[in-house]
């Protein structure tokens, strides 16, 4: 009998379709404060030897989420599958994980509003929002041309489900979209891909940089000084990848020569950004606090995307999302 | 001999080109001070009889703009065909000219940028970018959950050039589009499309409305107090079409109830907005100034409308953008 790791909000989303897919499963569940149940009566944690855990969003910062981590890498654990609410696979743990010989599936279910953020605010930095406001500010009617979206380009590093959305919905606008990825196969819409190594040419050509990939030791630092003084002067960086993709520092140089001219920064090298950071404040820098994902859908696509999974484990087909080894550095 | 009348900045764009498709053509500009030319030297208005006047956007609150008109409406016009840089034809001159018979073209050049303008302000305010910006502002890490826009419910009125481009951006987020246009035809992407009755019954469910509907005796002040009434609070209205399809004290009241919560308003019943006009302090109404066409590609699309409509009027073919007579009132 499969045994079934899920937490406490997520069974009671989830409970009757959970019984349609595997109907012979014995379900245990962990409340946010951390307590074990099975129907309702308390469990022991000793007792659970779980094959599947599932960590939902609504995980995120409880005891749940300590409690599921617990049993999965504990020494005896017979986990044999993980889905994740995580996208990016960096936390060391996912590489004891893997290493363990336990399947791991990431989550796609932010993608959409991630992708959401970044377009928004790219559009809202390229149509001239702002000098509009200010005009409406002091009164005075007053054209604003502008350099049209449609005659931007668009450079996307990482095509990972982030990535699919992103481009699913520039392509439209019409922009010249070019895609760095691991392997420089054809990209929907795009009119170039290359991998890591062909984006410092791509740079002094591009209006908008989108940091969509993976942290792992080919990325990490990536947007180093070099990347900075490669850079189009009065580009857009957007980062909703890792903090540690940018160096800070040649960032900050950056953009005092308008290398970029805006950087949109959902994610910092020190996550939540400390109070006196330099970021805050300065005029060319918007900071988010790692909210790009937190849009209306992702907790039914987490959960459509759960429950599919755990079809396809049931019935041994290939799972959606599973991370391969080097995703976690192997 | 076809006589072509045109700008003389537009001349010096595409003279090449409107040699290569009118090899013949007797060509005539007219200078912003409204001089005429012809090959360089000064041509008497009087002498002037043209077949074709092609009003480019570079002639928009110019001398030789009024000086083409003249000439149009003159008693002994031979004029046969005009092509425009409007895409709204509710000026009374449009029905002048086609109750005399000559062939009337609009402009499709604007409605890009005019797509790029709705969409970005829309999603600008449907992502919390507002809010993020404040909690900077702040130095305050917290998330900002917002409805995604893939679970919003748009509606379009008016499926022309501009409400295609609109439909062709939207779309791909994934939200629910409902098309209101006068022959309620299928159109692309839209869950929904309905006339003008079938309005008021969409209302209620619609996150975001857009005018992109031509002005007309049909459309001319529908967003009334009934309109404003039904409206979904918490709605957004964005205007791009023309400022009389709006009753602007029925918008006020409906601000006060937040139906619609936000206006993005880039026309209004008078323009310029006086300078004493409740909206420019309003804080739920974006003012922009007539200038949602402003982008940088109108030029080079313009040019490239007019040539290939120029070479279909010269080999008898179908027009791109042909006014029919009840868009001119008839």
């Amino acid at each position: 009998m499969t045994q079934i790791l899920v937490s406490a909000p997520a069974l009671d989303r989830i409970a009757d379709r959970l019984l349609a897919v595997a109907p012979d499963a014995d379900v245990v569940s962990v409340t946010a404060d951390g307590t074990w149940r099975r129907d309702g009566e308390p469990v022991d944690e000793g007792a659970i030897r779980p094959d599947v855990v599932w960590l939902s969003f609504d995980t995120f910062r409880t005891d749940a989420l300590r409690a599921l981590f617990r049993i999965i890498v504990d020494d005896d654990s017979a986990v044999r599958w993980v889905q994740t609410f995580n996208a990016g696979l960096d936390l060391p743990v996912w590489k004891t994980v893997l290493e363990r010989g336990i399947r791991l599936t990431k989550s796609s279910a932010q993608a959409p509003p991630i992708a959401e953020y970044v377009v928004a605010h790219a559009l809202s930095l390229i149509v001239p929002i702002d000098q509009q406001r200010a005009l409406q500010q002091r009164h005075e009617w007053a054209n604003t041309p502008y350099r049209e979206i449609s005659h931007t380009t668009w450079t996307l590093v990482g095509y990972g489900a982030i990535g699919r959305e992103i481009a699913a919905r520039v392509v439209p606008f019409g922009v010249d979209l070019r895609v760095v990825r691991r392997t420089p196969q054809a990209a929907d819409g795009a009119t170039e891909v290359v991998d890591l190594t062909g984006l410092p040419h791509l740079l002094p050509s591009s209006d908008v940089v989108v940091l969509a990939a993976a942290s792992n030791d080919e990325t990490r630092g990536m947007a180093d000084e070099a990347f900075f003084r490669a850079l189009k002067p009065g580009a857009i960086l957007i980062n909703i990848a890792r903090g540690n993709l940018i160096d800070e520092d040649a960032l900050r140089d950056g953009l005092d020569r308008s290398q970029p001219a805006t950087a949109v920064l959902d994610v910092m090298a020190t996550e939540p950004l400390p109070a006196e950071h330099w970021m805050w404040d300065h005029p060319q820098v918007r900071v988010t606090a790692h909210t790009s994902n937190s849009g209306s859908g992702i907790g039914r696509r987490g959960d459509e995307l759960f429950l599919d999974n755990l079809a396809r484990f049931l019935a041994g087909d290939e799972l959606r999302n599973e991370a391969a080894p080097f995703e976690v550095g192997l």
